[in-house]
């Protein structure tokens, strides 16, 4: 190797992460996650499992184009009493035609013997034919020994012989799978040590599950011992308590030990949006208390803690905020969210010099928003109307006076039960006033056809735009106080553009036109529409 | 000590705890939480900061009694330039007439240097001069060395000076502290095996931050290197990233090493009761990812993993999830079989033979469902509802005839853009038809209210229920298809009981209404609400 401390970090949000309950990735979804991870420079992104779902089956049928990262499809060694080449699960991986495969089998003699059913001498050939015959057309293959620190604590011998058959299969890495999670950190740092000097050459990986709240402290001790891949995912997805969380393992990696890992330094201050940005696409809140990103990472609530920060930061904080694109929270004088902010600004190709006088209150007016409960980090489109208002640069499209939406579920003529959306709305447009009335699947779709059927014959650049996911979240559900809604719009168009838009509001559909103009304006903006005013 | 293997547990939920953002403890808060604690066999229970807050002051004025934990007072060392008899902050702390009391000071000479600005030698005779002021009336005096670790990383000389001001002083406990979080566990180790050495003698406890998510894998860390005290708190509730999670570090110990708490096995078995509980008190929804107590942290959702647990738990459980009061959940996805679903019966208590002609049918309704979009994954009081719907088992409450809701934006009387929602229900009831109309944030909101106040009247169980989450989501946004919007509703009542549902439909109000529907149904069915019908 070109360097012994450099780690790979592998990345199985869209495989072992899609088993968390209640996740259910679109294949939109998992393209949107797939390239923000190769922007933020993890080293393989394991995409899913071909054959298994219609949705892996269209995800590896149109695979992202990586600029830094290698695809990673996942599969299962052969089954029993298959060859290899005749294996319908193994042709299905290598079908995807992916750089690299990883392949999972047994290490643990109770799990071939219960589990599978077989010969312990079985398992071992099921696991050298199907590396070997994957790595006739598999530039990289992976093994996964599943159950590998089980295996190891029952019988060591079989566990070892299954990760060298693998080994000597040419797999390029074998990677020590801690299953069902219980392993303790000083258990892996043995294990490992033990691995390392009885199978020297092998390059080592760790796959660690949270079950005792031990998966980062795991992956480090393993990284200590001598493993050099990690598998992980963002926020920690994963089932039952989850895997590995590679957006606490990556600062720590980068910031506090001497490993190196793929990403820059600039690359990490990416690392809170892309946290945040996953949550979003999952439409759950994000975990504030999250080690470096969460929004309390860096809050101070006491007294004395408050001023000792504003005496120097490092009294309470393990590491300066922006280095992970996070930031300080202080009640009073909150000054460091701004160097973040102009970092947005560039971001979304606003060049603004620190100086300019309408910053400062664009700042001021970002964070006020983001008290309401508006979250930029998943609706960029939101974020750069915000900045490009502030500094007078969208015009004035269209107005909307008033609307009306009206939904109804009666019987119809036919005797069928029926429910109905119908939208009025009026907008005024070049001195016009101008009314339309549209049928939808539900209040938003018939207020957006409503709004779109007026606005149409003036700007046709919105004939091929349209509303492909629609989020909502309840922002202060508590008993007693008043519910915020805020909506998420993502529109797409015939291009292959997609942009995301957000609504705070009391009321749902006042928050849903709030997004939906943003969209439509945004549409109307990069077309270069001019201004009906 | 009698047991050199015997670990003593502090908790400091009520306390550090307290610190956490958004969280706001009342005095019957603290009681009902302190008691627990006390029941579930912690060795101390730190109530608060007496003189800090009126809170804190009521919760001392009148204790808890407890049968097992020792009740703790939480303060700091003297201030600079005042004798230890003479400091309200020390004459409050000690007026509390606690049996022990837990003291702060410094122990990184920045700290000393720019939070205090006070000479070195200053802090040391602050940290003597309190812990022996305190000893003098206090059965059990501890104390915390604040930033102990960056403290000994930069200074070692001095932070063990400190520390063995404390011990000479009359300490019964040298708690190091990793205030700021950021310290990874082989450094813990290595420090706290350095000091081990070099204060013999000394009761070393520990009290570690999530800043990395390493609090749980420090605190064990430490424990092995030799320390005999963890301070952590329930769910690690704490500031910024929160404490070491007692509710994780409590199993690990008692299942997964030679170490012995105060807790018995039958003490072990309230564990995911008593963490709920705190999530009940703080009105948030418990994680469901949660190491041991979470609610999928026994849960299995792919098909190949639900077929071994059957076969034996061992192969995907680490533990059995009954000795920590947790249960097996086989969760119903688009990725289960007839063997998932049957075992899903099972649990919401539905005994149904495997050959029952009904079963056949039902496996083929929930497939069906699932492939037309429905997630029963999320929405266990729907599944059920839809086993026992099948098997005839779900009486008539009520039948929805028709609702309309309309949705208004428009100018007010005072010249205000103002959005209304107002929905008219007309259902069905023992023979009746009853009209209502309320308004609401939203359409469905006004539906829900009005839907409500029609049943109320009938089923005064409804009265203490609320929908405290509202998730929507667009299934298939690909052009040329029709949409599909699933919402998912959660619901509670004032017993703590939480519970899911879901509906699909192309009209997003029906589909909100349809898993609303399955609220109110649910919650009438397990309060014994006698059918209308």
């Amino acid at each position: 190797m070109a360097d012994d401390n450099r780690v790979y970090l592998f990345d199985s949000t869209l495989r072992d992460g899609a088993q968390t309950q209640g996740v259910d990735f679109s294949v939109n979804d998992k393209l949107a996650i797939a390239q923000a991870l190769d922007r933020l420079g993890v080293d393989y992104v394991e995409g899913g499992w071909p054959g298994a779902n219609p949705t892996d089956d269209a995800f590896f049928g149109a695979p992202p184009a990586f600029n830094r990262a290698r695809f990673v499809a996942f599969g299962m060694t052969r089954r029993p009493g298959r060859s290899a080449a005749n294996d319908p699960g193994l042709n299905a991986l290598l079908n995807a035609k992916t750089p690299a495969v990883c392949m999972v089998g047994k290490s643990w003699d109770f799990h071939v013997d219960v589990a599978l059913g077989i010969s312990r001498s079985e398992n071992i050939d099921m696991i050298r034919e199907s590396v070997a015959h994957a790595g006739k057309s598999v530039d990289e293959v992976m093994f996964d020994a599943e159950h590998f620190f089980d295996g190891y604590k029952a019988n060591p011998q079989y566990a070892l012989d299954c990760a060298l058959a693998a080994y000597q299969a040419g797999a390029r890495w074998i990677v020590l799978c801690d299953t069902n999670g219980g392993t303790l950190p000083h258990e892996v740092e043995r294990i490992v040590g033990e691995v390392t000097a009885k199978i020297p050459g092998a390059r080592l990986g760790i796959h660690c599950h949270n079950d005792t709240e031990n998966a980062v402290a795991n992956s480090l001790a393993a990284v200590r011992a001598g493993v050099r891949q990690i598998q992980g995912t963002l926020n920690g997805l994963g089932e039952r308590c989850g895997n590995a969380n590679l957006v606490s393992l990556i600062p720590s990696l980068m910031l506090k030990s001497n490993f190196k890992v793929g990403l820059t330094e600039q690359d990490l201050k990416q690392l809170t949006h892309v946290s945040r940005l996953l949550d979003e696409r999952l439409n759950r809140a994000p975990n504030r208390s999250a080690a470096y990103v969460g929004e309390s990472a860096f809050a101070h609530k006491g007294g004395l803690h408050v001023s000792a920060v504003e005496k120097d930061p490092r009294t309470y904080e393990h590491i300066e905020p922006e280095l992970v694109g996070n930031r300080r929270h202080i009640v009073v004088s909150d000054q460091s969210g701004r160097a973040n902010i102009l970092a947005r600004f560039r971001e979304v190709g606003l060049d603004v010099e620190a100086d300019d006088g309408k910053v400062a209150a664009l700042v001021e007016t970002v964070k006020l928003r983001e008290y309401e409960g508006y979250a930029y980090d998943g609706a960029e489109a939101s974020f750069e109307l915000l900045a490009r208002r502030a500094l007078g640069s969208v015009p004035g499209y269209f107005r909307l006076a008033r609307f009306r939406v009206m939904d109804e579920r009666r019987w119809n003529v036919r005797g069928e039960l029926v429910t109905e959306s119908e939208a009025t709305v009026t907008i005024e447009l070049k001195g016009e006033q101008l009314m339309t009335v549209a049928t939808g699947n539900g209040p938003v779709n018939a207020l957006d056809t409503a709004l779109r059927k007026a606005l149409l014959p003036h700007y046709p650049e919105l004939g091929d735009m349209r509303l492909v996911d629609f989020k909502v979240r309840i922002l202060t559900p508590q008993a007693g106080t008043e519910a915020i809604t805020r909506v998420m719009i993502e529109s797409a168009d015939n291009a292959g553009e997609r942009w995301s838009t957000v609504g705070v509001s009391p009321n749902i559909i006042d928050a849903s036109y709030e997004a939906l103009n943003d969209a439509i304006t945004w549409k109307l903006l990069k077309s270069g529409a001019k201004s009906a005013e």
